[in-house]
């Protein structure tokens, strides 16, 4: 132990143990090592407020370093408020009690209850994303990209629609890939689609109803039902919701799937999506929210432009995500606001900070402007459809299936199973053999008068040699 | 121009002209020149559908490269889909038309209208953060580590509260320096305060009525009237809402900043606070939502637990936000709710994803959990003292000025000035020099009866050089 003695400028005596055994080698910078050491001797009390530091050139000629290094060491004390800075007379331990001391608390057990997954085999959820794809090298690359000390202006708080690159490079995606032509201007960026369907309400106001498909992606069903809505849903034929039907139902807020329905996987025709249109258009106020969330993934055909494609009258609101075609994790989603309500949104609503953080938003910019997005696309797309190839391959012959439906487009189909078989059985005994697959009538909100078992198979997160042994056993188990 | 004659093997012969230039010095690798050269050669027509492409053994001697060099330039371009394999017969050039292609499109002029910010000296802004502070290089430091190849998990959706990690680690932290005690499962971790008060209202339904301070943070006013609630403003005195006047207006959720009221400042002192808490037990249904903005910050005297610290009979929602105490864009704020008001969370809204990326939270957690925190709220807490110090002794014989309020907290005081004196007049001068400062006004919902002038001045985002300069000025044009 070494014991430095210093007096004061008042002729005091103090002393000050710093025995700091110095690591040259283990990483941490020496300053960082001085520094962490008075500093646990404050915060334990070992040097008290009002006793004053040894002079830099004291102790680092006692410590055996340049005396830079002892003076970062006090300048990073003195920084966070551990010492004061006296002038001409040196630095004092400073009166410390108000400090923040935020001591780790340990992490407690996790409880996670109620989501805890059963021990299967395989799952064929239709939700799937295949995450071994993620471009990990060049996410991480433009994330490091972004964080350059000199662009403070990234920290300060941007644009409540989200960064005008970022909501370019989305404008030039539509365009070229879904056929819609926007301005930036009308693009609104938000952390997810139940954000945006939250910023939505605020734009509309109350006094709405709202039509979905039924069967339909049940979360936009009850997050309308939390915003207070009037909710009803819309039965659909083989090219979409009854067009018929809306106008009976008196809603004034479609909410349809039109690329790839979720779950029927029902791709709209062009007639019913201009029936659709000239619905919105019969009177004012009326308007289709477009969810267009895997239109990515289509693997037959020629691409067919979004229903915002054909939207003359600015009558369709469009939700595109990068959850699919990226990251569900990342979190970001855009809006396309059609004019009239492009206008109630910046007059009621723009003062909403956007939901999604500058960083994240240039990563993601970048991602696109620098061709990494097509390429990721393209990746996934051809993966995919290998899956989709194999999976189709597969299912020749199953037991009682007498229908394929919803293939071609997405990352999920659906088998049609003859008359006599229950939903829940088949569910059943292929959980008896370690495998989930998804009935469809959970996606019902109003259960259909009567029809035949239908079980939704997703690919995205099983590799060809995973479908094609799930199959077999399901062949098996589903054998009559 | 180089040929390469290739002879397929039905015995068809194709040509390639591949002139690829390889740049080795370049720092692009040699895979990805082969590979981009192809893929444009494909997308722009030279080379199109069923061609074929030469043997990887053929190409790797022409070029002079590894022949797993042109291996991996194939690979890539079958995985997009560019190419396709054919076994036993090599690598053949697939449709391509469907392709994703997206070309760049050029950034129109960002025509930001409205936002402009006038040509300033000094902005008194009371919203600054000082970001040159912002801890960059740790931030990406643990970006950088956030980001690993096999924690595919990161990508997945995460919990809709909130990661467990780090709805532990802010649950740590306000027990430390808030004198919260919560549980992490109370914690609903959100992309923004904005975004949460919208997942209140889920939360609440609709028939509530909401009393705000007046004046007060008028975001949150015009939120709650967006979101279709009724809203009203409840008159302060010199120790926050009156609660006489609260019980009068017949709210049942009164919305407070009981630490450093926005904008006046004011602490509400504890028997204010027992009285607030008195008035949400004596009926049912009633709540107070505590928004703890800039509670980080206080220079004087101990500081003062959280309303939420008091809060024995699950009243208080409390509000907190790391946009202050590190940077407004990093968009993560975090709502602890009451037991009873988390059941129905559970029950109605937890289907809601959450708002904030996986990686964001993870990195967050890092920073409070390895310290970081705690060092950069003392150092924050430090630079402000400093800034709040000089402002206060710069202040000094303030022409016209009757009482400095709303010091020794947060990162703004306000002036309140002798009669006579008009805060337009205030503005305009110190515009006139510009020097930018805020009247009290604009933050009153509903104008009072009759208040002298009073300024705001925030003092974050400014050098204590800069202080003594900006005030220095405001003396001579604030001069009667």
């Amino acid at each position: 132990m070494t014991v430095i003695m210093c007096r004061d400028a008042v002729g005091t005596v103090k002393m000050n143990e710093l025995t700091i055994n110095l690591q040259t080698k283990s990483g941490i910078p020496l300053y960082e090592q001085i520094y962490e050491y008075i500093k646990n001797d404050i915060r334990c009390g070992r040097m008290k407020s009002g006793d004053k530091l040894p002079s830099t050139r004291a102790l680092s000629k006692h410590l055996d370093v340049s005396r830079s290094t002892v003076e970062l060491a006090y300048e990073q004390l003195l920084s966070e408020g551990y010492v004061e800075a006296v002038p001409y007379r040196g630095y004092y331990i400073a009166e410390v009690e108000d400090l923040y001391r935020l001591d780790p608390m340990k992490t407690r057990e996790t409880t996670v209850t109620g989501r805890k997954a059963k021990d299967y085999l395989y799952d064929f959820t239709p939700n799937g994303v295949d995450l071994n794809s993620f471009p990990y090298n060049i996410w991480r690359k433009l994330s490091k990209e972004s964080l350059v000390e000199d662009r403070a202006e990234l920290f300060h708080l941007g644009n409540p629609q989200g960064e005008y690159g970022l909501r370019n490079a989305i404008c030039s995606y539509l365009h070229q890939a879904r056929g819609v032509n926007c301005s930036p201007e009308q693009i609104i960026v938000g952390a997810g689609n139940d954000y945006l369907l939250m910023l939505l309400s605020t734009v509309l106001g109350q006094n709405h109803k709202f039509a979905l498909e039924n069967p339909t992606y049940r979360q936009a069903y009850r997050l309308f039902l939390n915003l207070s809505y009037e909710v009803c849903t819309v039965d659909m034929d083989s090219r979409g919701m009854n067009v018929a039907k809306l106008k009976e139902s008196g809603a004034d807020i479609a909410f349809v799937m039109p690329s790839h329905q979720y779950p029927l996987g029902i791709v709209m025709p062009i007639k019913r999506r201009l029936e659709l249109l000239k619905w919105a258009q019969e009177q004012e106020g009326r308007y289709i929210i477009e969810d267009d969330y895997d239109s990515e993934f289509r693997y037959k055909g020629k691409p067919i432009p979004a229903l915002k494609g054909y939207d003359s009258c600015e009558k369709v609101i469009y939700i595109g995500t990068f959850s699919k075609s990226i990251a569900p994790a990342i979190r970001m989603s855009y809006m396309v606001l059609p004019e009239p309500l492009l206008e109630t949104y910046k007059e009621k609503s723009s003062f909403v900070n956007s939901t999604v953080s500058k960083v994240d938003q240039l990563i993601l910019q970048n991602f696109i402007e620098n061709g990494y997005y097509e390429r990721h696309l393209n990746k996934m797309r051809a993966l995919y459809k290998n899956r989709h190839d194999v999976l189709l391959g597969a299912l020749k012959k199953m037991p009682g299936v007498v229908r394929i439906s919803g293939e071609n487009a997405g990352v999920h189909l659906l088998l049609h199973f003859k008359k006599g078989i229950t939903e829940e059985e088949l569910v059943r005994k292929a959980e008896e053999q370690k495998i989930k697959v998804y009935g469809l009538s959970e996606y019902y909100v109003e259960s259909p008068a009567e029809t035949d078992a239908t079980i939704l198979l997703g690919y995205a997160n099983m590799s060809e040699e995973q479908i094609t042994e799930a199959v077999q056993i399901l062949k098996s188990a589903w054998k009559i």
